[in-house]
């Protein structure tokens, strides 16, 4: 590591790696630093949703950067999948949002409305039109929002693809590698310190998911970015149980290829502890044999969990550090790292291309300077 | 294959094992056919529970086989641990029946009574005194049975170490070998056909477990032997949630060492298949935790399956085929297979060591000759 | 499984469903009989080669069979992609024969002399040219045989995908399903007895693998078809370490998506065991690492045993069983199973449908009727 | 964790854990805090070999510390196996340490004399007495040096019950936890800030195998403790290969109970990368199937690998940290971690104690105070 480089990327994640990607697009000479393997953690833990519409509720700039995220798929799978050789599985088979409560119903018609008035498409569809297309569901649901534009991926085959694709444009990944601490002159970051040595960059972008605030101590920030843990578990059916997604606010179901279906996520606050346990197992057991009864029948596969970085607003943080330059910030995703995967590397390199004015919402301008020192006991 | 054995034994499940175990200490020359690995199959999936009072609801002869095989346990572990060098993990600190209703807790007072009438150890603990001795159980238990000589071991390891300690004294394993008929002259078996080629013996045992009326079949008869899936799974805590087995009908919760904690077992019958479903692991997971609710909180390990052999009514087969001379049969044994193995080779070594009669509850001569016969589309 | 089917095919994995495809194709109402799961044995353990060119040397009828199964693959490849939904990584980037010794080289230039006479395409190229396309092999090579036309598959991927496109046609697949005998009347066929009752149709087709010739003695042949083990393991680079495949006698290194490398194959005759054995895997290796040493630095993943079915005179078996009418065989593809099975899913549906005289180089009728009989202790 | 504590010892690793079973034993209130899982690393990847006389060559500090650890084995096994209720697998069967070369030979027999001498046992065997205790051994070995007292562990076992007596004395163990930064007020050590807030404590001992040095820059010094990966393989055998371990400089293999054997271990200097390359387990299999022929034939079971902690002069670091007080340092036991467990557990507690002076050769003193400060970019 005795070159410089013109960025260091510190996260080998789909968000790291998809940052990367575009830089490299762009003739910078890249680093990325991992401090295991490529999408070992969350990325590679994700059932895969794309679901743009689905998990945003409301109509602000983080449903847009969504919008636009989900709309860049078609163009950069197509060009992962060249580029690197990988199957990503990519479909666009639209997501069910299934109500459950007569209250539920009345918020999803709302939000369809909401949609539709913002230019895209969800439909009501009732009971009946739902057990049409999915005959497997039990049938005490109360109708469905349909979202067809929304989808999904395989998301470590998505995430695998983006590194991939960066190594193949030069970009160096170095693995099971720690960062010690960053080097700053002047208020600049000009390296890091890592665990195979000093590596020197103009640029450092921390892109470590749940593990960013950690980092970023290191500079006497503390970034509102906590660890959420989500348990899935997975199945293996012959027989087609279901054709989409489907998703409720504790539990989602997503089919496949192969006939595997990933059923997903608790929702842990607080902690880093990536053990998956049988409380979470069985809820999520309870809730899709609730949902689609003949999965009782399926085949146990296998369990697991990721930590996944929430912000304090829930917004993710995309920008520039407060006090460092050149030192810049994307973590944050919380439950939409993969579907925020292709936006959040376009909009880090035009930042850092200058292209691209800090756009404010996603900025870390927008933390109270009150709290953001962690105090006098360290020297930045 | 060369040379003739004085006895083949037709299956490395504990059973089988056992028997060579014991018949090699006589001095017979024994050769054992395995489909599969040693243990591959039930012996090794079993949650090991030696539970001769706990599972053993009369007090027939099958009781009083499960007490005799269950005091040959101290004896015949340490020669185990000793000549196979494996540790066994025997253990005899109780098995707690918990009551689930009133019905049941009187049910079990007059099972208490039974097997002290018997001479055997059982006493009712008042829920308070159940707590007391397991904090960790839920608050609503009516109380318990405590069966303080029932005990566990690990299965596979104690399955393993018949087949190692039977190795050490001559016996020849002959995994990933399928029987294809067994060699009858006038009326008496002489080897058997094998995809390695043909065999021959003066006897051949058959201890198939649940595979064993499909083989038994090529001799023209239809043994009343059914397959029962059983799931399983286990999970690991640090912290010690129980002591002791807890055992009701529909759910067990076995602690053994290093943390693990084993908890069973759905029984589906009439099938070879060894899938694990959602519905079984759920089913089970919600009945762990409503006994132990702690259990919530331990980390998933994983499921599995074992395919166990009942008979058609509830007795092993322990005897000679009905109409093949020296044509041994030893399977039946259904949720009570490692807790009777040291007695099933003992007894069956007898047998063929012409020292004992046969012990008529468990022999062929109760099958019914009218339903015994196939039909005469065979020739025998 | 009352209902009486069409065809009842034995055997889930790839030849047996690319045939219940094609006759489910044609109308006919298929049940596949499945010891295990789908593709659990050598099809699911396959690298994936289509070598037709590469792995058969002569210009006989396997040759020609194999060339014609191989120009099947583009438009099956996407018909099976469209109804299972699976990725079958198809791909026809050339695989490379490279010499390993001057008699070698000269045997490679008059075999591609004989394969462009033949109308097939393939080169020779020199150590330089060799090695500008695969810069990472050693650079003692005496040059290679290129065949543009040869290309890979993800094995397990394609025999899942012929069973789903099946299913989806609605052929039935029983799983964990033992064959214990043919319902054979007058010399025909009827049906299967199973470990889950009897199971009637018009015709039968084996298809077992290695297992072929144990379930025909049950017809009183003895099918010259026997087992030979495949030892292999993967390992995974983030680095590209080859574009194409390298094929030798003794080792072959197959590229799969996701950096994934498999390194395949010994041959252990007669055996069922599929137990891994260290000698195996580091002969393999010590071959790979003098073809290909950077694999040395690639990290290992796993490895694995398959049972191919090999016949006496390297030819499979597809046709009519000598004796017993409507019951067909398909099996003794070796170490080409993956590759004929397109062309065996077709040649057979021709066969049943009456469409095809049979072929007679792999005919049964080829057989010795001396050595076929197994003895007059069988009643067939 | 609000309340605080006597010591917190960082690292859940064996010598993490032993020290904490001794401090609890002597009445402290510990809290020991591992980054991911208890005996996750290098503790958990270890052979268990307990090689005091076998490692060792010379006759310095480090050989009586070993033999001093060796010693408290068999109570400390007898009082773990109590109290965890885990089966340690512990065995005192010798090491051979076979002659590979005739300087090889004559420096074993030398070696012999120093042991003898300093009243260790020691023999040498020639080549036929050697292959008359180990049959299966190559017949080319120049014969070897036996070691009676050098014995093995179940590696994992002996951490996790140091690990689970200790829980049993009611030391906290909090996993998945980092830690960011020590607490130190006027040159004392107060606590530590961890990714679950802040911690006190009087003292802190890291014992954090080869992260140690990583953990310390954060108070200034660097430590010259660098990481070292090993590999290891294991195969299985149902006949038995060998009765003691066999050990070489580059490989040894230690016959583990229930038939498993470990080979290991590669030494790649100054990486963290946990990945298994096929050169390393290539270069095993190689020398394996050297000294043992028949384990060609074994059965492979899986690899791993795992990074121990080597210092500058090859001697642990056993002491107070050079300039904050209360903080006490316990690693760089490199291949020799298992065995020295519990001698550094009592040792480190005397210190904590203050029943001990500090022991020189294995102080922080020993080192060159010129190159101990990283610069003056630091505050501590």
């Amino acid at each position: 590591m005795s070159n410089a480089s013109d960025v260091i990327v510190v996260g080998g994640g789909i968000n790291g790696s998809s940052i990367a990607f575009q830089l490299a697009k762009r003739g910078y000479k890249v680093t990325v630093i991992e401090q295991s393997k490529i999408a070992a953690k969350a990325s590679g833990a994700a059932a895969g949703m794309l679901g743009a519409q689905t998990e945003l509720i409301g109509n602000g700039p983080l449903f847009r950067l969504a919008l636009k995220s989900r709309a860049m798929f078609p163009a950069i799978i197509a060009e992962l999948e060249e580029r690197s050789g990988i199957q990503i599985g990519y479909e666009t088979k639209g997501i069910y949002k299934v109500a459950v409560s007569e209250k539920h119903e009345q918020d999803l018609k709302a939000l369809i409305k909401l949609h539709n008035t913002a230019g895209e498409k969800a439909e009501w569809l009732s009971n009946d039109e739902l057990i049409k297309r999915e005959p497997g569901l039990a049938k005490s649901m109360l109708g469905a929002m349909f979202i067809p534009e929304d989808g999904q991926v395989q998301a470590y085959e998505l995430s695998l693809a983006f590194a991939k694709a960066a190594i193949s444009l030069g970009v160096e990944y170095h693995d099971f590698t720690t960062i010690h601490d960053f080097i700053i002159k002047d208020g600049k970051v000009t390296g890091v310190q890592t665990s195979q040595g000093d590596l020197l960059s103009d640029s450092v972008v921390v892109a470590a998911g749940a593990w960013s605030g950690l980092l970023l101590e290191k500079t006497g920030i503390t970034l509102p970015v906590f660890p959420v843990k989500g348990e899935c578990y997975s199945v293996v059916s012959n027989r087609k149980l279901l054709n989409s997604t489907i998703f409720t606010e504790d539990c989602y179901i997503v089919p496949k290829k192969s006939g595997r279906y990933i059923i997903g996520a608790t929702m842990r606050a607080n902690t880093f502890d990536e053990k998956v346990t049988v409380g979470g197992i069985s809820s999520l057991m309870n809730q899709a044999t609730a949902l689609l009864p003949e999965i009782a029948n399926a085949e146990w596969e296998k369990a697991w969990a990721g930590i996944r970085p929430i912000s304090g607003d829930g917004l993710p943080f995309l920008g520039e550090h407060p006090y460092v330059k050149q030192l810049y910030i994307a973590t944050g995703h919380y439950r939409n790292g993969i579907l925020l995967a292709p936006a959040t590397g376009e909009l880090m390199a035009d930042y850092l291309d200058g292209r691209r004015e800090p756009f404010m919402p996603f900025g870390l301008s927008r933390l109270d300077p009150n709290h953001l020192f962690k105090g006098e006991s360290k020297c930045i």
